[in-house]
């Protein structure tokens, strides 16, 4: 080894050669390899037959994952990942059968608390509940009097405060008044229920007593753990603030990141004004990048906040919410098209779509199809018949979330009518329409499982595989289209392409180890993957016990 | 009934009304319901829940299909209906595991020909036998010393002569000469071994006695009756002479055409000629028109006569045959644009495929993806990397067909090599660029029935499911994909789109019932799916037994 290090190869860095029983690389050109080649620092060096690349790197250190099946890294286009890990330090909500259980779940949850401390509760959806009416705060006060009680709605567009919490909030919350871009929900009387959509939930939000910075930072390390314990090495993270950049950046600087984060500047503020004096940020880990605005045009679906053309079909009256108005997205969008920096837009309703693709149109111009703007839009979950078109035509990336589909089909086509439907959670009719689908999962909206997505996508049904053959069954994906969305093109939609998204030479070796080939099984098992390990940049950042 | 006979409704036709546990329409913008009502003359009424269509017509009289799954008809936009008939008319090969099988099945086939009767078989191939390589006429001398025998290869693109039909053949076939875009297989001695590449194929062919008229009716007749047994309401005839042409014109006078026959010109020839001369035709019973020129551009990959812009991987110096020249290809379509025909050019190897792309470029000018002109490559088996995206770019048709990528999958690597295999059969490349598939069988070089070619689709698989997974996978189509391919884009190919391809309003009552979904099972059930009975124009033209 000491004369190795002496030959002509002295300055050669360590190299690895890993070897599978298959290596899909998601190259067009050389789709299966057996073995991949990388350096000391994680670049792909080669890809091709196990006898030829030991014959080349005959010192090369050696991985064989046997019969595994080796892809590229997963990117979750959309996610949150303070979200995630708040979720983790926050009262577990989700599939709560009743506003039992979850008083249950809060009172378990309460015992590690200190005096005084705000409960937080997160994953609420009254849709799985006997009575799928709103909750009250009167539901929470016989057990929590004192303590202020918040609890988040599955889909992060509504709020659910006990009086106590209610308390703290220094505005008068009773009245006719409501606030832009939201709901206060309030009884006969005119008293607010407990229930804040949308933009009211700031109100409550504002009364919290502020997070402190370690929390936060822990927050941010148990969802990128979390993450890559699932496969992925790469996530966009969708609305960073400045200070959550800072945190990242401190992260970065201390090499304590698993994973690549592409952080969105969390609308037309301070990160976005950093953008615009400093310019496109990357972290020279390549583990950290900012260039990207999101906006929220619209609310969601299931809280009926999402910005409809038309009345909500189970809610006469009812068009949903812009969060935002049109004059501030244009306004915002302006602003990022004059900076270079690219934008994506939380849409949801066939109303709030349409505002994002005329505010697109008019800030991109003709250059719209010609330019490599790689503008997105966020769900596009109900497009106009004539909008779905627009997207493939203005080279506008799709980022979309399997997941939602196969959650929200219990109660979606109640909400938007046999036509509306039709334009909904329409990946195929994109597809087809030429545009380019970025896909994620919106955690920890939905899990933070990629599994899952990649069987949404290609079953269109839910755990129990139902209903049989999936749900509108012409929007499926092929598993491969599937992956596409997780990798490739997930990964053009952070300008990451030419580092990530598949294995080729001169790419970071990013990748997952399986147990299963996703490409060969049949789609229901992509549920049960099982993730042997992660790689980025060469190095695994999880293996399972 | 002789009330409402007379009353206001007296001259409405009789309407039926369809009822099913699911009706597959095709149509995006209302892809599933219960209930079609069309009238007497086929042409479809309305579409919707059961109950409004019961309400809507009263008088009309039920079908119930109780559990069953409706689907438009089946379209093969590529097949040879006289081809399949005389198949029926001649000894079956397929399969047959070695040359002694083939022997014995001749010899079975004999026992019912007239003294003297060529003897003509359809279906071998030597990949099916244990030595893989060319048969010779000796091989069939000994079982059949004097009557002449002819055996087409399951490509048909050569034909196997014992020497009673070689003594048939009026020029001497010994020598160094060649045919012009054909090979006659020749022994060190210089004599014809009994294997005739492509259009060496002519001299043997125009040996035989001719067909007399009643036998060719006959196959037409065996041929679509066999069509609609397996679920097919139209094919594309792939090469119909102007006497063809006569053969199912008097057909369709007769009422005698179950299904719907889109018939192309066969070549620079009287069929074309008579299209330039007076116009586009139509049968005006809606089953028959020809509208379209077949050119040959190659031959097949099988047997090595595709043209390729390389060698054959594993026959090096072999370039395939160009069936028809560049310069002829040329002269044929430049007629077709003025006459304003279609063209469809079977192009197999990337030279064909590189040389009909270059020639529909030139004819087309400017225009190509202006104009709706719908010219076709049939079968676009393997492309270049540069010529792939060119269909979508030009608005060409890849006609395709799914089962000749999982017939050819043992060996179509080996003849083109790791590169090259990968723009091979490439429906989702295809897909991705924009590219149009219409899908079809070729039978009866494959079998007619279109489950397999669903299967193929989906699967990319034998019918063991085998190699697991399936070869490629990353160009599998999804069920609604396949299906597309097979019914409207299909139906478009043929300038039929308005007619057929899909359940709407105003269209054609053409539909298959069929006992399984085919969206809601997995792909590897699509094989079995049941066909229980085939309707064209409202009126069942096969119902299973």
């Amino acid at each position: 080894m000491a004369l190795a290090a002496m030959s002509g190869h002295a300055m050669a860095a360590q190299v690895t050669v890993l070897t599978a029983a298959r290596i899909h690389t998601m190259e067009t050109a050389q789709p299966k390899v057996q073995a991949v080649a990388f350096d000391e620092s994680g670049r792909i060096l080669a890809l091709g037959a196990t006898a030829e690349l030991i014959k080349r790197y005959p010192k090369a250190q050696r991985i064989d994952a046997g019969q595994a099946t080796v892809i590229p890294g997963l990117i979750d286009a959309h996610a949150h990942v303070s979200g995630l890990g708040m979720t983790m330090l926050s009262a577990d909500l989700v599939d709560a059968a009743s506003k039992q259980e979850v008083v249950q779940r809060l009172q378990a949850f309460e015992k590690q608390l200190p005096p005084g401390a705000w409960l937080i509760g997160r994953g609420w959806d009254q849709n799985d509940w006997p009575e799928k009416t709103f909750p009250t705060a009167a539901d929470l006060d016989a057990a929590f009097p004192d303590r202020p009680v918040w609890l988040e709605r599955i889909d992060g567009h509504a709020g659910w405060a006990n009086t106590a919490a209610m308390r703290a909030v220094k505005r008068d919350l009773s009245g006719d008044w409501q606030p832009d871009g939201g709901r206060i929900e309030r009884d006969a009387r005119r008293q607010p229920t407990g229930v804040f959509v949308d933009a009211a939930s700031a109100l409550v939000e504002q009364a919290r007593p502020p997070l402190d910075d370690a929390t936060a930072e822990r927050a941010l390390t148990l969802g990128m753990q979390s993450a890559v314990e699932h496969g992925l090495t790469g996530v966009h993270d969708a609305g960073v603030s400045l200070a959550e950049l800072k945190r990242y950046q401190r992260l970065a600087d201390r090499g304590a990141m698993p994973l690549r984060i592409t952080a969105m500047a969390d609308g037309n503020n301070e990160a976005l004004e950093s953008l615009c004096q400093h310019g496109l940020y990357t972290h020279p880990s390549g583990r950290l990048q900012m260039r990207t605005l999101k906006l929220y045009a619209d609310g969601a679906l299931g809280s009926r906040g999402a910005a409809m053309l038309k009345d909500y079909s189970d809610d006469h009256g009812n068009l949903g919410i812009m969060v935002t108005s049109p004059e501030q997205i244009a306004v915002a969008v302006d602003k990022a098209k004059r900076c270079g920096v690219q934008v994506a837009t939380h849409a949801i309703g066939d109303r709030g779509n349409h505002v994002v693709l005329e505010s697109y149109a008019r800030a991109l111009g003709n250059d719209a199809a010609k330019t490599d703007h790689r503008w997105r839009i966020e769900h596009a979950q109900v497009l106009s018949p004539t909008d779905l078109p627009r997207l493939a035509q203005m080279h506008v990336i799709a980022s979309m979330q399997p997941t939602h589909a196969t959650s929200d089909m219990p109660w979606a086509e109640d909400r938007v009518g046999p036509q509306r439907i039709i334009g909904a959670y329409a990946w195929r009719q994109l597809r087809d329409s030429g545009a380019r689908l970025a896909l994620g999962s919106d955690f920890p909206v939905e899990s933070v499982d990629p599994r899952f997505g990649l069987y949404s996508a290609t079953t269109r049904a839910d755990a129990q595989g139902l209903p049989a053959g999936g749900w509108f069954p012409q929007e499926k994906l092929t598993a491969f289209e599937a992956l596409r969305g997780f990798t490739l093109d997930a990964a053009y939609a952070g300008f990451a392409e030419t580092q990530v998204g598949s294995l080729a030479v001169g790419k970071r070796a990013d990748f997952v180890v399986l147990t299963e080939d996703p490409l060969a099984i049949a789609p229901n098992g992509l549920r049960n993957l099982t993730v042997q390990a992660t790689y980025v940049d060469g190095k695994a950042v999880y293996r399972a016990k």
